[in-house]
């Protein structure tokens, strides 16, 4: 069942859900300076979608979240007829959780070196879309913002579209949710840690960005069981009390648990390889159809690399 | 600076220690079958090789452990010149973290269908070795076992070795450490939970196995949390007492931590790709010089597909 | 337009054509030790489905040709709705035009783990299907024949069902052609030039063999240029006569076009990387389609890896 | 035995030859406008480096041509010990014999990230390099000189290297042959018949090109076929005269062979994955020998990603 509804309780920040039981479609408007400051993020809009059936195979529910991203994409971009649009598959391609961007790229409709080819009754559903993955900074030597600032300036594209992977705040979360915001990507985001801004100020063009929650941190599974054990009525009788667990003691668990020698120890589902694959599918299919509204997919192949 | 000492606290349990600070070998050997009830573990010999160090990209270091392996291999099965040596590689090769048995084959020396063409002097360094990576239940529909028993009974090995990557029970032991045992595989180790066995008595050969950690469930890493509030003083203070935790009480944290319904996670270093690809190069590097002391390897590209 | 014809001008050798313009199917009936012996092929049945068009991406007609091929499949094997099926994918994954077999495998439905899990009602659409890419001799430095006649022993398939890239005998049929027959494999065919035999003799059950096309030999495309020359009358004022040009001569000019030193040159579509891709989802569509005709596609995902 | 030639035998093109049997350098220098029109090349250096044997694997040669190619490029480049270089692999990572620029630059020691953390001593020894694969026009919608030339812009690098498979005039150069050049890449060579040019022009900066042919056209083998049968004396007596064989007559002949609906059909060796892969080690050694003379390749794992 449907439901619907919109709230604004804190002033600036409007906020929709839309829950159809196996969706559900969260719209995020930050409009006020007040508002970005309380909550800690660009104003603009955000829009989560999320679907905890993605970790299954399931082909059907795959093609309606495609649909909603394709829906939700289309009203935020809203895009001319005639828009160049430049997407950008960020992360690594050698570390399975960080290649959904890459992967993504693959699998996009590119159409910008055959837009003389296109005959103009199918012109006016076929936008002009170039693509690339830049590569990480420890592959190419290069911040990937320099990279696609380069690149921008001499293409020219209307509108950014970074794809790229995150690690989660939740195990939850991890492949699936999918995040559209229209501020772009901010520095610190992402697997691997990415310091750079691919933004309006950064690039001189709007930029959507779409995130995927692949990894959570080892460190979070720690964290959450101490919240767990602390929060948890059930367990009270083995406590004095945690109120005043200090973060500095909860930072001596973890270095307990994940020396700092481990490096980096990331969370994943065991079939992540298999759940990149299908999301980049889900990700790449919604931006097509958003972006290519008159394509009869049966004849896409023409389009195709 | 080399340490050396041998040991036997538990009657039945030979256990003998080598330590030159970057490299730590462990072989126990269980002769009696009360030990082998105290241990839980087969009579046989096992051998531990630890080296921390192997999570940072170090030649020199890969190398050391690559001629240890080669010496503990060759003693373990102390091999005619004559024998035939049937490598498996078990595990899925589309999961990166259970990849390492097939990649492990890849590059693997198969000399089996050239023995007619090696030279007389050259042939008592080159022993017939064949490798086959047999896929995992899910992807070939046959139990593993059945299919090396098949194949064993047909070629006739005088050894089989079963190489496989496994769940740690620590973090610590991921991607650092190579156990090999000459008791073969036992059911529902491995990082897919494999179920079969591969052992002397399924396969009617000796098996020596070798496995290497490449994950921890994420459920250790709540275990151990639990452990690390339970067990240190400094964290006093908060508890009552933790003395009487059920087993039970850790399973309700861990499923409110992870429900069940996320699946199976895995927690691995971030750069699991690249460890995997150089951990395959240490075991087939040590178990081809073990198996082929006389080749030249500036020459072994003959033998090599 | 659908044209069909029946012809026996061979005694013994029935051949029936069905040409519906974008594809011919060719059914070979070979009844007769003395039609053997002309035809130099063993008694038995061969179709053969041509579709030229499978050289340009084209969904329809991949559709299509999945179809007939379920369909001359079904035919060929007449199999028993509780049949086990083992399906072999030979050659070399590490050789492009030679993965064929192993990319099908990759994408065959595999059931047989899953018999007792599967309920009644579905049970008479869902065959018993197993499936292996053994490696090719050099990989394994066994005789895959050797491998699955020791997989067989141990299964019990009612039905092997070998599937093999060839070297084609003329640049037309590369990629464009699907051969079935049901006297297995014999030896001397295949890309990698296979010395084994797959067939009823060596392994016990009935054998159907799938073979495409994906490679012609360089030398095919000299001997065809000396055929053009030779047989074109347009040219024939250059020639004296080449009536009598001796196959000794046509050697010396091919050793002198491609020498021996160049190794084995291959010929294949620039885009055989792609072309292997979708021939390998046609094939593994028809075995499935044919194999569990029952299935609703939608759900497959719970059977495939 | 060593021999080494210089000749300038027609005026402007000099042409020096150093033979040492397995291994032969030439090196032609185009000096004035009026040789520029003769040889139909730009003026500039080239340099052709030929090792037969690389065919077959032989590690020892593979690392006599990396040398060779490292002394050839360092001579050619004449950098300044501060330069930063960005190297560029053309090419298409889809197509194996195309992957060759990708996948030298896969293994390129990039370092320009880390310039500030090399310690002083090193640096003298370890150049700023970059390294960026952009993909083809058909994955990415963008002409590659576009890409380039806007990265080029925004990083600024003193010099440009392109690295490129070529299609190959003759069977005989496929995988035996590096070219440099100074020149760097001018319209419509490259496997994928690239139409864009990188050079000063275009970028602002020197590039230096490296090529290795990777295939040749089918069409290669046809023409060199009528060519072998026109030219021997030994077939003299089928023919009353070739003499006057028309260029159109030629293209009938191939049109015959190689029917325009066959698309483009390339030649190559059977173990084009192996040799493309060996390759690229090849010559991403050379290039990191002469830009970083000082990295002890023990420690060269601290550089690369």
């Amino acid at each position: 069942m449907l439901s619907r509804q919109t709230r604004e309780d804190i002033p600036g920040v409007k906020v929709e859900t839309i829950d159809d039981d196996d969706i559900v479609i969260t719209r995020v408007h930050i409009t006020t300076p007040e508002a970005e400051q309380i909550m800690g993020k660009r104003q603009g809009r955000y829009v989560t979608i999320e679907a905890p059936g993605l970790r299954y195979k399931n082909t059907p529910l795959q093609e309606d979240v495609m649909q909603h991203l394709a829906e939700e994409f289309a009203e935020l971009t809203g895009l001319a007829q005639n828009a160049t649009i430049l997407i950008v598959g960020l992360g690594n391609w050698n570390v399975t959780p960080d290649a959904l961007g890459p992967k993504v790229v693959d699998k996009v409709v590119v159409t910008r070196h055959l837009q003389s080819m296109i005959s103009p009754e199918l012109k006016g559903g076929v936008r002009s879309v170039c693509a690339i993955s830049p590569g990480v900074l420890g592959i190419t030597g290069m911040e990937t913002s320099d990279i696609i600032a380069g690149i921008t300036a001499r293409i020219k594209p209307d509108l950014v579209v970074a794809i790229d992977a995150l690690a989660a705040a939740s195990t939850q979360r991890v492949v699936t949710t999918i995040q559209l915001s229209n501020t772009g990507i901010n520095p610190g985001s992402g697997v691997g840690n990415k310091r750079f801004g691919l933004n309006q100020e950064s690039l001189g063009v709007p930029v959507v960005a779409i995130g995927i929650p692949t990894v959570v941190h080892a460190s979070t599974i720690a964290m959450d069981t101490i919240d767990t054990l602390h929060q948890h009525a059930a367990f009270a009788r083995y406590f004095k009390s945690m109120e005043n667990l200090t973060d500095s003691d909860r930072q001596t668990i973890i270095r307990q648990v994940l020396p700092d020698t481990l490096g980096d120890l990331m969370v994943t589902p065991k079939e992540v390889d298999r759940l990149i694959d299908d999301m980049s599918i889900v990700v790449a299919g919604g931006i097509n159809q958003a972006l290519h509204p008159n394509i009869d997919y049966e004849n896409i192949h023409m389009y195709i690399h």
